[in-house]
């Protein structure tokens, strides 16, 4: 039954080697790779808005200095990205990067930021995605959760069938998307030009406003940088580059950079020229794109493209999840059911634990995401600061040729990135002090289990060279709890009379007449087997067996005699069958197992029926 | 760590003889066992006035000719009751006398009405309970649906912990709630004839009203029947009474009607004669308190007794569900699993059953349970008129000494059950169709589950003179996946050796170098045991394993080997441990159980630290 829903869902099981590392040209790769970047001008002109709205609409005007920054801010990221491109041609993940150079413990709070990160990656995109959806059609708001757990739920069971396959397919929205506002970018411009815009919409440059400070410049530019989440994807993802790798990566980064800071800046542009002001119904490019075109199809097609792209952020957020949890898992300091294969070679583990993650966010901020924003950009700048860091430490350690210029450059990348970190610290404390105990929190768990599978390993351990100790004079004393005399038992009975010569059934009745009925019934099968009953006060089978088996271990503690226990199990025709049968009973020997240190053989009875 | 909680939760398990029969006298066992039907009055005359406000308020006054209906019936009941203890001495359960006398598919008929009677109980009285705490504490009412959840819990817990160990305790709120009711009525009163109530607060008797119809009249009295829920209590717990228990049981009836009756003939009374109209956010009780005392603290100790009672009635839900589901477990139309006793010699899986399907209920209403009240008293006059049938059939049958007039009685009780059956369903049919869809699928479930189990127990059977076969010539095959060279694969194959002489170590790797490496340190160790290498391009160990064990099979065919599987599992010291072993891998040998009828052995290995 689960078996098959889950075949339906998530397809045939594939062999190790239909994993085909299918190498990427620099378009295909542009687009697969940035679709986090690129979306996140879907949001991210509107954050800086939302803080310039708390002063007054006069202050508008501050977003165009504020983007200026912005736009910097991008320039240096990426050229100290291009650095970590050439340095780390294997993929520089911040968990590597930080890892390598600064040690285990930064790689640590390097990885559990990027695994947050991810999580709030798709509970973000996908809310977005769903305003973008809600502002074209307005009667779907209401139902903004139900849409976006929708459609977590959706990408996750793409991404548990392996979704890298149909790569091809993920690209055009990021196309359609850059095509999109390209369209809208030159449309509301050429309509500024020709004075289609009211003069009245915005405010002058350099308008004074009563109230404007460097905190809410600072705040502001802070939301302002949440377009920048996404910039680190292509330089994780270098192997997946055709020869030779890190230079066509290095060369996409800058392409996907330049495109990234025309969206930004026109849409910034307009969104001042046109006086959007945000909105809890409708997203400032929605309100963009209205203005502009109207709501005629155009309108709706930009929509659907920006819910697109914003729903393929999510989805690298499914690609980069995983294997951060693979690496940290064989680095042991993630379960190790991270880094198991599912059925259709995807982490499945990985994939289910991102999705229920980013859903169970999704529902608890009600649809309203934008209040995570915030964490999410700190999310990202804390890796992005190791990164640097960790390169400026390779630069002094190293010293390759033309160190002292790269070094220059992630200098200068550090610099900026912890300066964002403090101002987010000092603007949006409110927002992101979760961070500070969820970022130890992870490091305190990751090396916990660390030292648990140290410790697991140190037991494990066997010396080849001693000699194999066969214990040759191991008896084995097998007993077989019976509750009647039922085909089961004789089944049971034979096997475990194949196994040992000492084989014991147990009874366990209720009443003394119970117990004498039994025995009788028992006299006259003639199995050779010993009966033992035990009379119980408790109605527990499994009380009375562990009192027998602790009387026997006694007894027999010097030969040292394995106790089995033979547990036969149904195994039924129908999927519903098995709720008649005890699977408690199941469930209450497990205990056994673990309190009194004996094997259980659990014998499978097919019914016929 | 589960175990733990549990302990905390539900106390030391207890020994079966533990189990005391304790017989109550007259007056505890009124308590006790009328609390359901007692309870009935915090919520059935308001049942009335929400029909009738629906045409006027002016028709209020209708609220006491419906009344009288009400009593009229009441009294027929008792009468009919009276009847059935003395029948059914052993205690007469709808379930029993309609299986009895009108066979298996009544019998069903009223056993599935009665299992969602018993969750209706508990969801409509416990939200009952909570109108009375939020009546008294408005601010608490946006909690209604935590508050009644929380109380749903907790006696849930307190049942697994088995309450009927306290039940003096659980007398006294009843006695508290007829003394409050009966202070309230006499002061009601004494005010209404020193007029201290405005002579305009209701219209006369007679007031001629627009509107008004036999409908309305009638569905106004179907849900006034909803005071008479729970007065079959007694006839189903007559072996709890001192003897003579049919007697006593017939006495305590008879004294619970009157009080019923007095307390239902005064509160209809001062409800009219106060002009209380139904509201959302205060219980027409609330009400009837406030406007005699105000809210000073004799209306805060009614509000307290009336939650109290209405607690105590869900209890009484707890206390027959599961004996219910015991009954039909034991008659093989429901899972096994409901004959259980737990630790705490309750019913456990009956009780959880009920508890989180009244908390499902009380969730999907959002509290609002007064929706599923009339749903409530279908529910409870299906068993009504099937019991008054079945003994109408049982009188016919047997004839036994005065059986006219008992059949007279029955006949009269049979008739006003139906009638009433009828109006609910002519004048409420959008509360209760699902009854009759809900009830013949109950009866189809029951059904299903029967032949299976019949179909079962029919595989199973053995001829206990025919010899037992011990097959001699049976051959163990015994299997040890191996991971590499550890404890815990010496451990493993220590064991198995011990069982067989036939030992085969599978090891599945991905690569031929991984392969190699392994069979050399095998060769190295000197085990003694075959090590079969499977190169997989899968990863999945249980595909290969799979594959493997289908060709043992087919070699061995005809010797009748048998092939068993060890599973070596991790005890581990702390329970989040358990976390960082593959869970997985049990799962998935479990299915190999399933698919390929293989025996599986779990050896337990503790870890130390």
């Amino acid at each position: 039954m689960f078996h098959k829903i889950k075949r339906i869902l998530i397809g045939r099981p594939l062999r190790t080697n239909e994993l085909h590392h299918q190498k990427l040209n620099n378009l295909k790769a542009l687009a697969i790779l940035s679709s986090d970047a690129l979306s996140s001008v879907a949001y991210g002109p509107e954050q800086i808005l939302i803080v310039l709205a708390t002063v007054s609409m006069l202050a508008f005007w501050y977003l165009l200095p504020i983007a200026v920054g912005v736009l910097v801010l991008l320039v240096v990221l990426i050229l100290s990205y291009r650095k970590i491109i050439f340095a780390y041609p294997g993929g520089g993940g911040a968990y590597m990067v930080a890892k390598e150079n600064l040690g285990t413990n930064f790689g640590l709070i390097a990885g559990g930021s990027l695994l947050i990160d991810y999580i709030l990656t798709v509970a973000v995109s996908v809310s977005a995605g769903t305003d973008a959806i809600t502002s074209a059609f307005p009667p779907f708001h209401p139902f903004t959760v139900e849409i976006a757990v929708g459609l977590v739920a959706v990408i996750t069971l793409l991404n548990l069938r392996g979704l890298t396959e149909s790569a091809t397919i993920l690209a055009y929205p990021v196309y359609l998307f850059v095509f999109a506002l390209a369209i809208l970018i030159v449309g509301g411009l050429y309509q500024a030009v020709t004075g289609h815009v009211p003069a009245n919409a915005h405010t002058a440059i350099g308008t004074p406003v009563i109230g404007i400070n460097l905190f809410l410049i600072l705040k502001a530019f802070s939301s302002g940088c949440s377009a920048l989440t996404g910039v680190e994807a292509i330089s994780n993802a270098i192997p997946n580059f055709k020869e030779p790798a890190p230079k066509n990566a290095a060369f996409t980064l800058s392409i996907m950079g330049l495109i990234l800071g025309s969206l930004f800046s026109g849409v910034v542009f307009l969104a001042y020229w046109y006086g959007i002001a945000p909105s809890a119904t409708e997203t400032a490019l929605s309100q963009l794109g209205s203005s502009i075109f109207g709501r005629n199809g155009f309108y709706y097609f930009i929509q659907a493209v920006t819910a697109m792209i914003l729903v393929l952020a999510a989805n690298t957020g499914f690609s980069a999840f995983p294997l951060l949890a693979f690496n940290l898992a064989k680095d042991k300091f993630m379960p190790r059911a991270f880094t198991i294969r599912g059925d259709r070679l995807a982490y499945s583990n990985g994939i289910i634990t991102l999705g229920l993650s980013s859903i169970l966010l999704i529902i608890a901020f009600e649809g309203h995401t934008e209040n995570l924003i915030p964490l999410y950009a700190v999310g990202v700048f804390i890796p992005f600061s190791l990164s640097q860091t960790g390169m400026i430490v390779k630069w002094i350690r190293s010293k390759p040729e033309d160190w002292k210029s790269k070094l220059i450059v992630n200098l200068l990348g550090a610099f900026i990135c912890y300066l964002i970190l403090i101002i987010f610290f000092v603007t949006k404390f409110e927002h992101v002090w979760i961070a500070l105990l969820f970022i130890p929190a992870c490091i305190f768990i990751f090396q916990k289990i660390y030292h648990h599978y140290e410790d697991v390993g140190d037991q494990l351990r066997i010396d080849l060279s001693a000699k194999f100790d066969d214990m040759e004079n191991t008896r084995n004393l097998v007993i077989v709890p019976v509750a009647g005399i039922t085909k089961v038992v004789a089944q049971s009975l034979v096997y475990a009379k194949s196994l040992s010569e000492d084989v014991i059934a147990v009874y366990v009745g209720s009443s003394p007449e119970e117990i004498e009925r039994m025995e009788k019934k028992w006299e006259k099968w003639q199995t050779g087997v010993r009966l033992v009953t035990i009379f119980s006060l408790y109605r527990s089978v499994t009380a009375s067996l562990s009192e027998f088996i602790d009387t026997i271990k006694e007894k027999t503690n010097q030969s040292g005699t394995k106790v089995t226990v033979i547990m036969p199990q149904f195994i039924t025709k129908k999927w519903w069958h098995s709720f008649l049968h005890n699977q408690t009973g199941f469930l209450i020997l497990a205990r056994l197992l673990k309190t009194k240190n004996v094997n259980i053989t659990i014998v499978p009875y097919q019914l016929e029926k």
